[in-house]
């Protein structure tokens, strides 16, 4: 197979991460120390500059890993694509100023800052305007399944949001197809702990999350405005749903319930067919026999997603439940599924690990 | 205070837990055994009869238990109550049989056997004719906040499940006022693994329970047919509502979300209104601060049910979330309650503990 | 029964809490909200100072409780008691003061401040001079089984850490009685989360904490000094036990396995024999049956403690295994039990709760 | 590379698996399904035969896989090599049987039937003689770190136990190089809950795990037998060490923690240097920094070992951690080590999963 030519003209992809001493930064390294096309020439984190990854994540203390520097102190010139793991608003800052300075360097950005397409809907959820609009117009939405062909040719991919990545592949075929009322969808969400990150905060301490669950950011979490702009351009008509996320006492997982009513006479059974249809080839989507119920932890450390179908005893509804890793699928793992396109590698080289059950 | 007239004629309520080798056994006796009013003289478990509580639940190695023995060595006619923690369909004969023996004993049922009122709608759920239609009649379902004045006068009393005391005490009130569209409830309830109780299941074991959630039962689960019968007394007209139960890791706790659409120009702010209304007097149910989302861990080991009432960003829906524990206002607890009501103690005797968190 | 006469006036006595704002604070408060001879009438937080305590711990949203406030605030002049949960170092500066402004003041502390008699030891443990030198010499060590007598007329009480507390019941009884030998004592403890604290920090997180376990403080925890005094006391000479902590991924639970050498010809059923003896009489010292294994579960919640003896395959050598709630027995239970004692109150008052299992 | 010559003729390993159906049985599946240069031709269960390994495993919903049959139905003669992952004493039986029709066949044993050497030990151990003494001379123990070379050219691997793997790896050095006390070694070790396996069993279920810890198999634990044989063999002389594993509250992980003391006047610092010097080219074993303590979940997942050493406070002796995850480095990880070296590939292949953390 012929090889991507990589900018650095080095036969591996030269990769950098920003970020590196979050749990998503943990995950890309994870992934890409076992990718056979990538090498890691940068790891940033700025509190933690100067340190070592092993220190901060001792599961890597088999391997050599460049040293934790901040992001000043590393050389963008001799990478070919770079991770983004900021915080959001830090982020369009960023990758606006390396952009400048690297205008032919690729980036896959895990923040939220690039995700929503309209620079007036950030400002509605995010209170400030976007500081790099050009950038936010040129960004692509990074969800491999529904715009793969725009992804390979992309210098700037918005990794989605992991609620929204689950959600998105559950709901969008189904609102393309008309199959479903828009305005009765109501999803009910369900994710472990990781996805709130590494941040030293009173609420995700062990004893206020174990034994126990909640919701949280309820009617007015942000992840919503990633689901109205992709429901919406589904259904080619504004589309508001009912989103609940909620905490559940586990690492990993995002478990997304959705009660939807049927667009005029389509049963469940056709909801099931739509969907089976549209994940048929894909490599990281499996939907589950009719009447299957999934559960998140047989996805725990992998890329893929299962979803199940399930016809409501009220008639004329049915529930699809979708779930996923959210470190994996629903961040890094999707990441270095977008960086494969854009640097032409197979699509699910390095992704290829199997769900850790138990 | 004058002393409850006991049949027995002892000074403290002589009491009988059949099925003590379960959670809910054990959790009465937890319960009872700090009661200043009762003395519990049998505990029956058919298949550890002859082993002492102590054996079973090491918890109580400091307490003077009577032995554990089938339910035929146990001396009914000393007895002033005896709760019942059976299977369900086994209790119905047990129980018919005890009365018949001893027609002015007191029983608090904790199985499904006698909640449903209508023997049609019994049989459709479980499948097989009700063995003891009189006694059906009879008993007063009972959730004390709504059927408080009934289950003074009861010599049966059906204790409620779990899931639908949980959602009961959220939407009944809502319901009865005219409030809530009845054709567009959504509850998506997620429960600890102690309602699914002691037997040694695979699908129970800790490496599958821990790490991760899935739903269950999903549009099949047998406590819909009370949430639909007391639904629709509320409503006055059918009322079936989607209902999907999930399995999230922990012991405790019901924490159930319910997606409501207002009836007419009712407001959140109004719905909370009734809730709090309802209940204002309750000296086990809390609603919350309007926008307050519960935690299912504040309540853990306790009798307290939180309440919480959020405005929806879709316009004209509301989120109502109960939440409570299980083994306690969602079993044990709540059947206590109800003994205290049904010989004459005060209501909240034996039952002020508070709920255990972290 | 005659009421103790309370410095304050009142019939019930009227407690302080400082500190209300950790899990310490929390589990005081869920105890005394439900001791019949005592009333809260000041808590205190410096950093949530002016927030309610509901809004901290919202399993007391039931309940009428003071507002936090800064220890400034609070009028120790109506107190008859304070617990003090405060950080160590600070803790013996306020305690110092307050004493001086209220010298008959009685005081149950829960910092490690006054737990080490001797200057000099405290100094080498904690790396600075005691500021309060006069009251270290005063305190009592307020392990009750132990020091029963000097609690009931002490001013202050150094409530002991829950490790120490775990391995003192354990271990003193047998070097009292000469049966083990003080040189060969390794002791492997197991701790839940809870016992750390509610401040934020990075290793406390859910996810640093849950699915593993890890050794912490190897061969210079704290805790080690108090253990060393009172072996050394039991023993009549020096003492040194090889100690280290782990913390396991739950809430509560303190489980010590110790591994002990028998002096002599004493069998592992004589040492069962001496604890059960030492403690025969004690209200939460529960012996096991010799050759049983307990569980920290079976303690949850609960101020007992249950101890078990199993003889060793290598000869001449035993297993003694403790364990306790370290929120109860191990801080909050065992700060009430002291309580009772210097007020006059049975000692059990207010700690009759059985352990929450499942 | 010249590929290793397989007796199946076909270029890339044919194995079958017996005992799928169980958590190591799935492991090894996960593993072996990315190995490059294996095909899993055959999958047995006996209680579970007919059966799909995706119903069995829904982690495995999107791999063709053979189903699933009894140990009767599948084809030996068409494999290169068997994974047995059968319950004790039943599967000396079936792998003679198996060796008796199929000579050449190579086999990996995952139970305890082979590893211990002397027929009268295993008698004492498990209560009944052996029924395969002749395989039982000839099974090579499987610790790859110590019988390398054995291995390469075994027939019959005896893979060892997840509890004696961790402390074999980190006390048999010392033992070897005479620097510690072979009389007072204390091993107390920590496993999760998938050492137990999937049998359906009240102790087992989540509710009897989560939230608590505990000791069991107390002083007869049968793996005893192996850390005898290993630790003597490494000592020349008899050891005997104390031993008491642990339930976490957990999935994963064994974590060991050694009390051991200096023979003579070897420093803590030396032992570090031991083990350091012991496993500098091991790819799977990782000695830390003198004074760093490990945690299990670092491993988890991995084939990773991790060993620290620190010094205790007690003169003369030192505190040795090593930690691995049970099902992989503990299981099926060594397993596929082994068939690696019996198959002539390289040792490490299929096995580079960099710990899941968090």
């Amino acid at each position: 197979m012929a090889e991507a030519k990589n900018r650095s003209g080095k036969n591996s992809a030269q990769v950098g991460v920003l970020g590196a001493s979050g749990y998503t930064g943990a995950e890309l390294v994870r992934l890409l120390l076992r990718h056979p096309k990538v090498e890691i020439k940068a790891l940033t984190a700025d509190r933690k500059a100067g340190q070592t990854m092993n220190a901060v994540f001792p599961q890597f203390a088999q391997f050599d890993l460049p040293k934790l520097t901040t992001i000043e102190e590393m050389d963008a010139g001799a990478l070919d694509l770079v991770f983004c793991g900021l915080p959001h608003g830090t982020t369009q800052v960023v990758i606006k100023d390396l952009l400048e300075k690297q205008p032919d360097l690729k980036i896959v950005d895990l923040s939220a800052d690039f995700r929503l397409s309209d620079p007036l809907v950030y400002e509605k959820w995010y209170g400030h305007a976007h500081q790099a609009v050009e950038l936010q117009k040129e960004a692509v939405y990074g969800l491999v399944e529904i715009y793969r062909d725009e992804i390979r040719k992309a210098r700037l991919v918005a990794n989605p949001g992991c609620f929204t990545t689950t959600s998105i592949l559950a709901m969008v075929p189904l609102l393309e197809a008309g199959a479903i009322n828009p305005d009765e969808i109501v999803i009910d969400s369900k994710t472990g702990m990781t996805g709130a990150g590494r941040a030293a905060k009173e609420q995700m301490l062990f004893s206020e999350v174990t034994e126990g669950i909640h919701a949280y950011g309820v009617a007015h979490h942000r992840h919503m405005g990633e689901l109205d702009q992709e429901f919406s351009l589904a259904a080619k008509r504004a589309v508001t749903a009912s989103f609940t996320p909620h905490l559940s006492p586990m690492n990993r997982g995002i478990y997304a319930t959705h009660y939807v009513r049927a667009e005029g006479s389509t049963t469940p059974e056709q909801m099931h067919g739509i969907l089976a249809d549209f994940f048929k080839t894909e490599p990281f989507v499996t939907v589950l026999p009719f009447g299957t119920v999934p559960q998140s932890r047989h996805t725990r450390g992998s890329n893929f997603v299962q979803i199940g179908v399930i016809a409501d005893r009220v008639a004329g509804k049915a529930i699809v439940i979708s779930t996923l890793d959210n470190l994996v699928k629903g961040a890094s793992g999707q990441a270095v599924q977008n960086m494969n396109l854009m640097l032409g590698h197979g699509e699910a080289t390095g992704l290829e690990q199997i769900a850790l059950f138990p």
